[in-house]
């Protein structure tokens, strides 16, 4: 198999994960006889200090011509103060936008020697396995009007969706929990908004289509509660953008392993862009020590959905799991009895592993 | 001191909490030479079976004229398919507008006896004790427009805020933080909604009003986050209606006594409105083994906040505090070596102590 990859190495440790990301398709793509060929964008600060923008044009004309995009992180205090279309996160809200990346892919699963890091009860966590499907490019993200009215005595912002943004995202929803414990939970606030009553309908209306899949609804107040008390309960949630970015952020502490969550935002093909839940940590920028495996895990997830090479996934989520097991861990993980190691020493055993 | 409260029972175990609301108050009453007069008005499910609305204008105007108010809870399955107007939430949510009831004050504390049913590690959740000050009358719970568009093909809702709305809740939040730990946490989406800017920047401007207090801004994703990983970072929390919704849901829980938790939500005056944050529990409605101590806790807000009655409001709470320490509960809650009593017995034991 020949395919192009878009590299967008962005802030902080970024650029360190994603060279993990490139020698561990580089490994893969060896042992599978694949020709993947590489290519490097400027994206969140890095390009804000080099171009002036967080998006480049080029950037965003090479990424439509690939495959599939790997990205690491983007943010930092150095552009914290910067006015809004000169912030890092402007450079991923328009990828997402310009590529048409609606659908939001976030499994959390706990990893059994991280448990212990968790901040719930071990009985509560044990076994958690979900996946949050976030709606990505509409809601309150992009709704317009979103401005300043009256001189500045008031403002507005606008959630908005089409039905088709709906139920592109809901089937999507519902193919997730297909392949997996055939559980949707939609996620909504049905009972204030107009929008979430539009949600659920649409639900109600594609849930034929699924006939295998148990469907319930959830109010997202409801939905934050029982991801805490009983997070065993779900199986894949489907949700609106502003909804899904704070449930996914809850869920991805509840394992103790954010620092081993992968994502994928998909549009309505395979083409996606993959990157770690994790964001850039300015603070260990540039030092070697950062923790590669949820990008890595992360590549597993762009051979899976964009590649379709489902054996090559999984042999890199099992050299993951067999590093952990074998107690090799950064130095943001704790494993009783492990070894700290860097990040080039865990991308070398990852490698010797496939 | 002579004060008319009055009652809105609703539904399910509104009715039995609200009654030991009033008995308690009886006792405060007598206690400490005061006169509070009452009335009962219909809210929720209860009053659209009554009068075909689930907020009669009638019970509109007794509020209007009351000095506070309490409220037991509403909502149910009976009504769960009614059109959204019908819905018994829409009680709730009107009285909060009609009686320009912005300030929703929702405490949470760990009680020693109880941190074992916490989902969280007791070194984690012990000695959490967080309010969250959450905007209730604006936002994308009343801004307008919020309806279809397009013959159906898509939808909006506004998330609409006066920088006055914003500024005096925000007062409100550090206002707060001054008699507690002096330290305010202003939550919101900065980085993506336009209403989240000025939010942050009129925290800035009137943050110079109060001198004495530390206050930080996070991201809404952030704080759903920190919330599970160091609840016992936060002391207060200022946010708009929808964030505070979710993230008061979620801080519920933390301490494994949502059974016990009140609220307040108030207007710009003294005046308030006063529930427990657990819902209607129609499964043990009407059985009498209601947890009333949630309800009481709002009381003791009430006498607090309503009418400056700090000594009545603290025997109320160190009176609860005494009869879980002593090993009185209700059927939902667990403790080790406690004795398991209903509503009316843990009232009287309240009023006992009292
Ligand atoms: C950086 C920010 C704009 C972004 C979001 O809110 O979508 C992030 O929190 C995420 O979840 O990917
Ligand atoms: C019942 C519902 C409309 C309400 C809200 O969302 O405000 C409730 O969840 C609450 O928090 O009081």
């Amino acid at each position: 198999m020949k395919k192009h990859i878009v590299l967008l190495p962005g802030d902080g440790i970024g650029p360190e994960v994603t060279a993990s990301a490139q020698r561990v398709l580089e490994a893969i793509a060896e042992e599978f006889d694949h020709t993947f060929t590489y290519e490097s964008k400027a994206i969140g600060g890095y390009a804000i200090d080099e171009y002036g923008t967080p998006l480049p044009d080029d950037t965003t004309a090479a990424c439509k011509q690939a495959d599939a995009i790997v990205l690491g992180a983007v943010g930092g205090p150095k552009w914290d103060q910067n006015p809004s279309h000169l912030r890092p996160e402007r450079g991923l809200l328009g990828i997402r936008k310009e590529l048409n990346l609606f659908a939001n892919l976030r499994p959390v699963q706990g990893f059994d020697n991280l448990l212990h890091a968790s901040p719930l009860k071990r009985e509560v966590v044990q076994d958690s396995d979900l996946l949050i499907v976030r709606e990505l490019t509409g809601g309150l993200y992009f709704g317009q009007p979103s401005e300043r009215r009256n001189d500045g005595a008031s403002v507005v912002d606008t959630l908005a969706y089409d039905r088709s943004e709906i139920e592109r995202i809901v089937r999507k929803g519902f193919e997730a929990a297909q392949v997996r414990k055939k559980h949707l939970t939609s996620v909504d606030k049905a009972n204030v908004l107009e929008s979430s009553k539009m949600w659920r309908e649409v639900v109600e209306e594609v849930k034929s289509d699924y006939p295998d899949v148990t469907v319930d609804h959830m109010l997202v107040d409801a939905a934050a509660m029982r991801l805490i008390t009983n997070p065993t309960s779900f199986d894949v949630i489907v949700t609106e953008n502003m909804f899904g970015d704070i449930l996914s952020d809850e869920a991805s502490v509840l394992t103790g392993s954010l620092g081993m969550l992968p994502s994928a935002s998909m549009r309505e093909d395979d083409f996606g862009l993959y990157e770690p839940v994790h964001g850039s940590a300015p603070d260990i920028a540039g030092q070697g020590i950062a923790n590669p495996l949820a990008t890595l895990l992360s590549v597993a997830l762009l051979l899976r959905h964009s590649f379709h090479l489902e054996n090559e996934a999984k042999l890199i989520e099992s050299a993951v799991a067999d590093a952990l097991d074998q107690g090799y861990h950064t130095r943001d993980l704790h494993v009783k009895g492990g070894q700290v190691i860097n990040t080039e020493q865990m991308t070398g055993i990852i490698i010797d592993f496939i």
